[in-house]
């Protein structure tokens, strides 16, 4: 049986399906409180030609429009793939409680990788962080998608030679 | 005779301004290209109870918009209050090159005060930092709008006892 926070994963994770469909960067988020999820993003980076098209940025945007408040205290986020420094500052900004993150990322990310955003003593505000939830399904669906954007660039090339 | 550096905070300024006029923390942005201002936006949080209505994040928007893609290399930012981490991030995330800050923000700066994300080798992407910019008029509009909210709240108070 999934705990809680499996459970919650899980819907992120569709969400990073419907990015990988979409031929984005599979990322997926979902925030909940009360134990309900009260809003869910995926990255439409390219498709929006927008860096703030990331998954994180889009899904706190809904939530405090259902809140109707910019302070999401009491929520969890639920993210596939550990937050860069926009999305990371955007937690801490925007009060979220808790981030719960399936996979690190290791060039970007700013819950312990590259840098760790969630425990400045320096802020008014710090995140509880719990990492590796579905840890290898939210790294398969990227390994995934990376290794058709290269197969599919190596296709193309091809063709253009003959 | 004012630098270029200057006459674009100035506008920044402007912008702050309209936040003040809000009632709004008086934080402005522009974005330059090309020696033209191609984005500009005020404080808007309290407004539409967003924490994403910071300045710099609607003028990224606004440059992404208008340029047509998430890169805003070869443009600066021009900010007359020091980025939170949220904001540092989308300057690192949208490859701004330079960023110009008026004065600092010793609880929650994220280009030097607190942290500094605009210089970490581990990321793919480093900012340029021009501090000090027009300071003394962009920390005199914070420390005006704080005192006047100060009196009216004492005021607010002062008519609930009588």
């Amino acid at each position: 049986m999934l705990s809680e926070d499996e459970k919650f994963m899980k819907k992120a994770l569709l969400q990073a399906e419907r990015a990988f469909n979409r031929r984005e960067t599979p990322v997926g988020c979902v925030i909940v409180k009360d134990h309900k999820v009260i809003a869910r993003a995926y990255n439409r980076r390219n498709e929006k030609k927008n860096t703030l098209a990331h998954a994180e940025i889009m899904a706190i945007d809904k939530a405090s429009k259902k809140i109707g408040d910019w302070r999401l205290s009491g929520c969890t986020m639920y993210v596939t793939l550990e937050p860069c420094p926009m999305c990371g500052g955007a937690v801490i900004q925007s009060r979220i409680d808790r981030l719960v993150i399936g996979t690190m990322s290791e060039k970007n990310g700013c819950a312990g990788s590259v840098t760790d955003l969630m425990h400045i003593k320096g802020f008014n505000h710090q995140v509880e962080v719990t990492t590796g939830v579905l840890e290898e399904d939210c790294s398969n669906i990227l390994t995934l998608f990376f290794k058709k954007v290269r197969a599919e660039n190596a296709r193309k090339k091809a063709d253009n030679l003959t």
